[in-house]
């Protein structure tokens, strides 16, 4: 059995513990009853994303029925939504490093409190992609930096310590696999750039803010994708920092909502990215099941 | 006149301008008619918190009725919420740096397309204090980094670019000057610490990981104290920042919801916390009254 491995000490001297950002704690909840059985948990940026999610799998799953609604777990706070179906728990994270950073500090301690083992954690996100077809979906293969390390720099009492931004090479190409069994989008594993801003940090023209030209912002992503990165986003990085230092297994699945090389503004209809969103879903819900042999 | 400052000479060839994470754009939305008379723009975390504000300014202004309901102008998305009575916008922004990044660019940009003039902007959020009572409210002198440097580093392709985080000092005075009026919660003028992260990042010893003890956590914290810092929270820098390069006149007032030389958790009554967030909004809405000569 895996168990979480919890790298905090002060927390065994803890007799109760407030989890503020999902409006949950060890002295009003029973961790244990209500996510013991979690094995697969999912998280995401936007919070209709995440319910959508947990109402495909749970189809999927044969554990719901066409219609049914789920409870948001952290109804008490609009910071997060939680949802769960069997042993899959689907949480929002926001945008951004900072806000999957609290979402992750509480998730991993209520996985810890519930005394979950052999967790497998998936990122399903969007992402900006480079030199890929719109609607591709990338599983990262490392979480690199705005310079292309794969690195993650956290700032702890003032000073900079790094952390390695590795992810479970295994249950990538498991990934890969079940998408070539699905067969219904391009898929490829890349490497992952992990920036802390949608604008100037990933070399859009269009923020409210530029002071760099066309050619430099092309010969930026140009050099990103010589490095290995087939997509950007804003998470990755932190998630597979978190993840490496508890011991849990982590992928990070993205589809590309458009290519970069081509232009900065996300201008396909409604209709066509709720469609690509709906892909990363498609890949790890079909994982989840035949992990569970249910495929 | 003082209109929005535009430091993106790119802007002016695009045709349309999608604001992605609004779900509004230039060529779908009349910018000028929605948003031009805006003067007021409120900013804080939480959606719900900001839906709470345009009820509360509607009433204060006279401008709206007890139990009337004000529309999500961004209701195609979740990434934030936005809501305007008369002169006033209230908008979400996440949490971190990056969250608040995003919201801003599409803001400027927002309030430049509305061709807005004058406009003054505040955030209006929750921290923890350092040496403060709990309850009490800062309105922040300069943003601060994770070393007390009053400095916000922007990665743009990246290169690391040290921007200033000066806020408008006369703005700051008129604040603490409402809240003598009010007379109601003790607030202070002082320097804030934004930092990356939640739990190492601003010392708590209840995180997910924490390797370093107590007595290094109280050093921080009291290092902080010294240089001149009376709370911490995740946004002002960039917020800070941006403001400047753009022109906006800005102020960050946050309540402290807990003292850090005391402990890390969160742990008063919902009730408590709900009044407490409750104080930047009457120290603004009070500010937004006396400017319109309404007290």
């Amino acid at each position: 059995e895996n168990f979480i491995h919890l790298c905090n000490p002060h927390l065994e001297k803890m007799k109760e513990d407030i989890l503020y950002h999902f409006a949950l704690g060890t002295g009003t909840h029973d961790f244990p009853a209500l996510f013991g059985d979690v094995k697969f948990v999912c998280v995401g940026g936007s919070p209709s994303r995440m319910r959508a999610f947990i109402a495909y799998i749970a189809e999927e799953l044969g554990l719901g029925s066409p219609g049914c609604d789920y409870p948001n777990i952290c109804a008490g706070t609009d910071r997060y939504a939680m949802y769960k179906v069997g042993p899959v728990l689907s949480v929002s994270h926001g945008m951004g490093i900072p806000s999957i950073s609290i979402m992750l500090h509480e998730l991993i301690k209520l996985l810890y409190h519930a005394k979950c083992s052999n967790i497998t954690i998936v990122r399903i996100g969007t992402s900006g992609g480079i030199g890929l077809e719109p609607g591709s979906v990338v599983i990262t293969r490392q979480s690199v930096d705005a310079t292309f390390k794969p690195q993650f720099e956290q700032v702890i009492l003032g000073k900079t310590v790094i952390r390695s931004t590795n992810l479970d090479e295994q249950l990538a190409k498991e990934l890969m696999e079940c998408s070539k069994e699905i067969g219904q989008f391009n898929t490829v594993i890349g490497n992952t750039m992990c920036t802390l801003d949608f604008y100037e940090g990933q070399g859009r023209l269009d923020g409210a803010i530029c002071l760099y030209n066309e050619e430099e912002k092309l010969q930026y992503l140009k050099e990103a994708y010589d490095s290995g990165v087939r997509n950007i986003e804003m998470e990755s990085s932190v998630f597979a920092a978190m993840c490496n230092l508890s011991g849990v297994k982590a992928a990070v699945v993205c589809v590309t909502l458009l290519n970069r090389l081509e232009g900065d503004q996300i201008s396909s209809s409604h209709d066509v990215l709720v469609e690509y969103q709906q892909r990363p879903q498609k890949l790890v819900g079909y994982f989840i099941k035949k992990s569970l042999g249910k495929v």
